[in-house]
């Protein structure tokens, strides 16, 4: 891979900025902003990231957002800021339906692209999005955060050197609880047009892009289930609005070279507020990861002696642990979004090497091939072959 | 439902005793039998119950057993232990293939039974001893013991008191991991013709029969896939041995009235010793519970102030739990063999009362026709219809 | 130590009875006698245990206490009792304030004593009893049965072994809830004239036993703070009572060879039913132990990969763990009254055997002259030397 | 108190900028130098923090820092940088030694001043603090981070409103092991010239904090006792240093009213890397606290139904959570450094008000009081009275 930035000169030398356009300012918007801010106070990297520009469609939201998040400037002409020549990366924080035609559309303008996940509604459109990026020549990357926590990407370490032998089974959930009462007001994540899916589309893709980041492995088919417990809520205006898309969303998987998994995610069940829980078991081995828990990975080997085996809870803020040196003493714990920050610091510090950044378009594709493939299956009663 | 045992008189005079056969004398003769020899230790019961005689094939392996077991008897003559009249019941503690005959044996001689689980081989059998029971009018029960765990007991309770409401989603593994390494010996359990599946009939049989115990929900359909890892493996002789079951089977499932669920067993996975883990999620709340932990049931409730709302950790050894008041003070816990226990009593006291003792050859017929619909669906590819 | 009991032959012929007299029947005896009914059930030992005869001053309750418990006889008349020639063991199982004479009459009378915790109420009865005990050149135990919970069986055997390095620091606490009411009604446990103390006598005893058992260290001096909460309780008749006891007891320990600890008793910790945790930290490692999870030992060692350092959760119920393979498979747990069969199978395996007993009344001693070195340090408000 | 800072217009206008000095650039002042960023990113404040000027002796070093913590200005003059009018606050960020000449030269100049605990060496010292904030009518904080942790800000709030009823017992520990190998080097933390003890000042300074601020209750005599394994170690260069403060350091407190408390910290604890834990035991509840988790406290209350009573576990980011609806959604979790940010937001915000920023240097000379008085008592073996 190829970017024509300049070489950066990071001694001596003041470092060259980069600029970003970031679209979008809800909850993703000050998730990506954060990480815009701190990259460079916390790792050495071969730019120094300027949050340039943010992008919406209303004046007055896009200035709040502007101060807020700290950026030199607000725009809700998207066009023209694709268009200005002091732009090199933008970044899209919109909603789920948008992701699509923004990045095309950087992409076109030869901007370097963060997306946020998942890529896009439809396997088409994310073809057409990694065939884009392919033609641009540009750095891409889907803003699939979990793989940077230290715990996650340890784990990743872990299996990718052998310490759990082959991989045979996975099992992940991704459970919260917002929508359990019937009270909970209906909002975009309700709207199939708008999502695509519920629970799948926000939550699976998180668990679909954790296995194949961690395991390595290929899905090769799915089956899945899923359930809407209330059909209709009221918006903000007491209107009653129909919910078309799932409250639970449940699948297995057949994976390439012979394992196996099973998949949940849901907004219904109660207690759980972000209980994104996987668990790998090789060979000769097995770890275990909580988003609540971020912060710990457990860990089981067989080679340890018999009398003192047993799941070791390993607190990944040691300076031998990723990401960990940058940060905090030992055992000084981080959060949610330090993941964006070790994202975001990867992702430009590809821009300066031949390193391809992951995960890119193909790896959002390959997420997005699962997921539509396990809605046919609860369509059609049976298993169906996932095709990128 | 009748027992033509006379009215025991508690009080006064000496209790009557219920003469027990025992048929088989490996692990599970072993829980059995103590739970003979507790049961009116630590539970006021209208019997007393004796173990009477230990059956088995070999001469010296049952006068072992009876020695160790602390039976009165020891024989290798079924039919004519089953011929006595001073036999009350006959309790099933043979590999899964012997279930039925031994069963229906028994009720033909008018005793009643007790049957280690999983009941029968198929369906077909099931049916049979479901008849055979109705016909014989004996009590008849599983030795699904887990349901008496007290957490297990506990968590009924609260669900079938609406503390969760509606019930939505059931999510339970049952990991192992004695099979991980390709040289453990082949045995038995890797046997189609002894056992009728491996992970699937010995793990998820207890799931199953503990999901309906603690929703009393109904399977309605499952989709399941299975994995075998070592297809060979050495006796005990050193002989190649082919592996015709199961290493790790999964399944979803649909219930009547639209909950759904994710099971998975295996015996496949590093470091999870005993893990039969179950989380219920209702409208209102949820509970999980682990045998690991038998001890400690995990409880939320959205009813509490919201501030202070989390899952509870029960330890379920307070006088007011189910079982708790019959054993030690508040938070000396329990173990495995306790449940035998538990079950054992309640049978017995359900001799000498209207109650139907669960779960009885009824429940195990339900638990073999998931079963069998979900390795239905292993072959077929697609969602099975559970027909009891 | 000599034991005048003929050896037993354990091959071919029967074993050679060891007859019991049990003195108490309440918690304790109910443990105790559990433990009579069950060693030789699941050990191989050179006796067939008896539990002869049940001795209590009330007759009607010994005679229920006989059935329940399962005794051939039962007896109000020690002395008679102790004459006996086929009296072989006598166990001490009455409240505190006889735990001496009781058992220094077994000693005269010549029978092997087992003494419940603690060994007396004071550290001039404990000499007493050391002293007698070597005289009359019988076996004798203390009742400290956490020391064969598994998982402390094995913290002992890592620490012996070296696994940890030396010991540096010891953290225990013995937290439980039952006396934070003020309604909670008034009893003999608050009563110093029977129990000599609260909280202190009652479990930091189990603390001071189970540092020394796993630790090999000796206790140098203490000081330590008290508290009662509630000064008055009314009794089961509604007659206010004075509580002469601590609630709450901690206190501070040098040991020989330089490790310090700290010490905590207390029945006012709302929530904590039976937390009987220790933490000991070495120069190697640590481990830490909780009754409430007793199946479980945390392990830590510095010796492993740096990246995968972390407390390993070890279920003890392995084949390889003490006591473990006596009972059942991998991962099935034990709970409170294993304890107590563990401990008489070790008492009756001693009786054969050149091996002295652990605890014995010297044990017992050094934990009283622990406890009284506290409370002398509670009212002095310094530092005391502990003397056995 | 009264700040002579203009009121600041929050609507409309621009906000004031308040600008800070930070002196000292290592550990602390990387977290205290995000705090002065993020904190108007994520609060509405009545000021615009301005990290305007970062204050150390070497001017490279001074330089590097204001490149990556994002200072405007560095300086090797904190004279001048105290002459300046601009200045508004000075954060005092360096060891221990210094915080009181820089504290007073900073109140001198009349600037708010945050300082770093422990607030001075000594109680002497502290006093002399004290009193120059009094007189300068400047506000001033202790940088007591942990205080507002949302979940250890939840404890106090439920405390304060009486879930728990009266206070009764505390215990608390603050675990770490970076000095568990003797080959660990020196450096100024095993100095007593400069840090004043060792794990004592640093550790249980924090407990001393977090136990005033959660229960509300004073120290009013303590008892200790300290270690030191390793005497010497080696410096940086390779040179032998003595050792002159402890490892390990643990005390009883008796507290006005009758509660007592158990402390202890130590840095030789294999595999605790930063255990900061506290449960607080009232009447009617207990809460416990873990930094390692310090997303989470555990809640146990008596007023539930009894069969579901338990500690419960509340994941306390929840937008009724202290500092939850800040940041991220619900149970997205926090990290170590945001307890930082929280400090200057209350901080800043107390400038505008008439409410008194807690904790002051009051609060930071009763920590001082209480380390100096369980020093006093390891050198006198006895109860020494705390005095502020």
């Amino acid at each position: 891979m190829v970017t024509s930035l300049p070489k950066p000169t990071t001694t001596g030398a003041r470092r060259r900025p980069l600029r970003v356009a970031m679209v979008g300012h809800a909850f993703m918007g000050r998730a990506h902003s954060n990480a815009l801010r701190q990259a460079n106070r916390f790792f050495d990297l071969p730019y120094e990231v300027v949050a340039q520009v943010v992008v919406g469609r209303d004046a007055a939201r896009v200035e709040a957002a502007r101060k807020k998040f700290g950026f030199e400037e607000g725009s809700t002409d998207l066009a023209a800021v694709l268009a200005r020549d002091d732009i090199d990366l933008v970044d899209v924080a919109t909603p789920n339906d948008t992701h699509a035609s923004i990045a095309l559309a950087a992409l076109k303008a030869n901007k370097h692209v963060m997306c946020e996940k998942p890529l896009a509604l439809s396997v088409v459109e994310a073809r057409k999005m990694v065939a884009a990026a392919a033609k641009a020549k540009r750095h891409v990357g889907v803003w699939h955060n979990y793989r940077r926590c230290p715990a996650a990407s340890l784990a990743q370490r872990m299996i990718a050197r052998g310490d759990l032998g082959a991989v045979r089974q996975v099992r992940a959930v991704y459970l919260q609880d917002w929508l359990s009462s019937a009270e909970t007001p209906w909002s975009w994540r309700n709207d199939k047009a708008v999502c695509g899916s519920g629970a799948h589309g926000d939550l699976n893709a998180h668990l679909i892009d954790m296995t194949r980041f961690l395991t390595g492995l290929e899905f090769e088919a799915v089956c899945g289930v899923e359930q809407t417990y209330t059909k209709k809520r009221k918006d903000g205006d007491g209107k009653p609005r129909l919910v078309d898309v799932d409250d639970a969303f449940a699948f297995l998987a057949r994976f390439a070279g012979g394992a196996i998994g099973t998949f949940e995610s849901t907004r219904v069940a109660p207690g759980r507020k972000n209980h994104n829980r996987i668990e790998v078991s090789g060979e000769k081995g097995s770890i275990a990861w909580n988003l609540e828990r971020m912060n710990e990975l457990e860990v089981f080997r067989f080679d340890e002696p018999r009398d003192g085996q047993g799941f070791r809870t390993v607190m990944c803020m040691d300076g031998v642990h990723p990401y960990a040196a940058n940060w905090w003493p030992d055992g000084h714990i981080l959060g949610y979004e330090h993941t964006f920050v070790h994202t975001l610091a990867d992702f430009v510090r590809s821009l300066d090497s031949a390193l391809r950044f992951r995960p890119d378009f193909e790896d959002g594709l390959a997420v997005q091939a699962v997921l539509e493939a396990a809605q046919k299956s609860t369509a059609s009663g049976r298993w169906q072959t996932v095709k990128n």
